[in-house]
């Protein structure tokens, strides 16, 4: 029997035809009637076959494509995926790329490539099951009440839940001075629209998250880049800068950083901190994914030592949890409390109640603590893994490993734009160094995550990287054998 | 037996404590143990008896509050509330106005007033199983993809589903210029984001959403405001306007105008959209609530005959269905999409994908047409009795009749803040008028919206607004008697 004959439709169904077709590929593929790396039926064929448009069967394939079931290539058609690429991870690098600058928009995505861009974790390793059932908790326990309004701060129960939680982080806040937002990038966003006005100055590390200087840059901030050393950014530098500009804001990953995955060290913090009172400044300090400590000493945010009140502290749930949660705090200076009201009120008025509602009680049923736990396991495996297999491929690729995180900046003597490229067509990808820049200048770092990688395919994904780095060495010195 | 020895707790529970307190007291409400307007054990009483902390017990006092079990008098303690005022509705006027002016911010907010000020519907008419079926059947087909992040535009199908819905209100377009927003808030943030540059104009009625002038503020824009009359906009000032300051941008609600209710006439609908292309600028349309119409011929959005793509069309869902889904959608102009992807992104990066997932099976499910048409009846009825209310206090209180939505807008011979003022006392709310105006000048108008009053209420609430009248009259006039 002809593979459309398999293919099931009730078009009586209020079932759109093409989710219905949708569920019946799945079913093939979950089943295995369908195998890996066959390709299905050519869209104009299996339209005509069943009788539908065309875009119905475009659309049937799109929406597999999405949920990670199959790959397409240009020009050869759409595929079922193997267990190896069963990942459905969207690269935020790669949108901010294509938003930000033509230097990425023309690099093709490959669904199948081995991701080391993506920070976003492996969907698979969200606990759906117990977040579902707290879910049901809630709308049974709140009703439509769980879709009201909240406060403008949120929740009362989550920030009472999340002022328990970074307690840990020796974070010892009031409740009214924490304020939910939908993740880390509508934090920045929104301590922009509270402090920044057009022409003001902010200090941001150089490397840095590309979001947030984008966020700046929309509130028309000038934007003054002081390099991240050994230990945290540089605090001389630092200093001309706060003399010259008296910025608004100073923004800074203490732990893990991204990109360098650098952490703060003692010094560094109350040196900052000691700096942001001098010139009287704030300091946002994003507390990136300080869970995923992997070794050395346990250390804390610049906010627990801050007994002046300079720090913006946010958190976001995205890179342990899921992106999807869009689920984030603050924890302000009493200062700003209204300040911040105002401008998240102003952004989306509240984050999802349903959400937030959700969350609390996972917290507080203590499923929380334990996909934490469940999580550092599973990324501590990836980093290990990860570490051997970057040392096999020193010195032509450097690296410092940081003590935890989901990522590692790694160096050549190769622009890492062109090295990128190669990289992208031998079936893998990284970050180039050059975004992470304000003016996009020429790098030879690039950031290699391992958030999204299956363990088993870390070290092909290196070795793809070491070939390409050869290859563009070999280009370079006019050498063309061996490796092209 | 005394209240506090029915309350069974279980130190042992992953439950918080104060959870379990409101679980317990939740029950005796809804099983009539506690009866209406009873007095709940003081503070300091019942956590003592109950050995624990007050902390805990003001916390589970608050959360029954927070879910309109319960309601408090400042200085006598806190109350089982009656049927007659089961409402949990958050006032998003209040909100603005605590958040923008002084003026409001002194007011205290009192949870068993009528409320004729919130515009959000009440919790009860939620959905809540439908929904609820939705979300878990998503969960069980997508599992950790409907946590993942969506495409920058949206999830693909809602985007579809979208496209299909506005072909009722004869829109055409591309379900590539449909961008998913977290509700209309966050849509006049991402336009402004997108087009508004510091110092660039943008045209707003007069009277208009105060929202929508702080989005437009945050983004230090100059706001001409031009008068809306019958019909729409005043386009003769428009036009001055429009040559005068080659506004980037103009802002109008063309169906039941917030705070109006007046509706653009077919004439104003094509002078607005010739007037745009003569001068060269975008029309941001709030397609707000027209599914709520009651009378009259049926009408459509200049987005409906905009051949020369001018228009920014924005749907929110808030209104007519429940704020806490965050979800509303733009459909742009192909010239701008690229800005709105790039700003939304700054914004948030992506909406709630599981929000997103679930509303777009809850339409091709086929039960968000049967929750309009249920809502619709529900609130043709309030209308009704509005306006029957109304009828019976004129001339004291004027206005024009709209041919539906969830409010009427109100005028005396009082300045409105006065009077406002006044009703509050008397345990009803409305938002005086000068809120709507960028400069807060005096105003003798009054929006009074029935979307969270329950029917049987209407009338007395609208009594309470006659007596506050004639109160505030006497007096100004010198006479006390009889009214004071």
């Amino acid at each position: 029997m002809a593979f459309h004959e398999f293919i099931q439709l009730d078009k009586n169904s209020p079932e759109a035809m093409y989710i219905q077709i949708y569920n019946e590929i799945k079913k093939f593929i979950e089943n295995g009637s369908l195998k890996p790396h066959e390709k299905l039926p050519a869209i104009r064929n299996l339209g005509s076959k069943l009788s539908v448009n065309n875009v119905t069967i475009v659309n049937a394939y799109k929406m597999l494509e999405q949920n990670g079931l199959v790959y397409s290539k240009v020009g050869s058609g759409t595929f079922v995926k193997g267990d190896d690429n069963l990942s459905n991870v969207e690269d935020k690098e790669n949108i901010k790329k294509s938003l930000t600058g033509p230097k990425e928009g023309t690099v093709h995505e490959n669904k199948s490539e081995i991701n080391f861009a993506t920070l976003t974790p492996d969907p698979v390793y969200f606990p759906v099951q117990e977040f579902k059932e707290a879910m049901n908790e809630v709308l049974d326990r709140d009703g439509g009440y769980a879709f009201a309004y909240q406060e403008a701060k949120g929740y009362y129960p989550l920030r009472e839940s999340l002022r328990d939680y970074i307690i840990n982080r020796k974070v010892n806040t009031d409740i009214e001075d924490i304020h939910i937002i939908s993740g880390a990038q509508q934090g920045i966003d929104i301590v922009s629209k509270a402090l920044i006005n057009f022409n003001d100055t902010i200090v941001v590390e150089s490397p840095t998250y590309t979001g947030a200087l984008a966020a700046f840059r929309s509130r028309g901030a000038n934007i003054i880049e002081v390099p991240i050393i050994s230990g945290g950014m540089d605090l001389e530098l630092l200093e001309e800068a706060l003399k010259k500009y008296s910025p608004k804001l100073i923004y800074v990953m203490t732990s893990f950083q991204n990109p360098t995955g650098i952490s703060y060290s003692d010094e560094k913090k109350q040196g900052l901190l000691f700096l942001a009172k001098k010139y009287n400044t704030y300091i946002l300090e994003d507390d990136y994914l300080p869970e995923l400590k992997f070794s050395g000493k346990e250390t804390y945010p610049v906010k627990a030592i801050d007994t002046e009140d300079r720090v913006i502290y946010l958190k976001s749930f995205s890179k342990i949890f899921m992106p999807g949660i869009r689920l984030g705090f603050l924890a302000v200076p009493k200062s700003l409390t209204s300040n911040i009201m105002s401008a998240k009120h102003t952004s989306d008025i509240s984050t999802s109640s349903l959400m937030q509602r959700t969350f609390d009680l996972y917290i507080r049923k203590k499923k929380w603590q334990g996909h934490i736990e469940r999580m550092s396991k599973i990324y501590k495996n990836k980093y290990d893994i990860t570490i051997k297999a970057l040392r096999e491929v020193t010195p032509f690729i450097e690296f410092d490993n940081p003590e935890g995180g989901i990522h590692i900046y790694c160096k050549s003597d190769m622009d890492s734009l062109m090295l990128g490229s190669i990289i992208k067509q031998r079936g893998a990808s990284v970050v180039p160094g050059r975004v992470f820049y304000l003016d996009n200048r020429e790098d030879t770092h690039f950031r290699l995550s391992f958030a999204a990688v299956e363990d088993d395919k870390i070290e092909e994904g290196i070795k793809i990287i070491r070939n390409a780095y050869m290859d563009l060495k070999n280009l370079n010195s006019g050498n063309l054998f061996p490796y092209l």
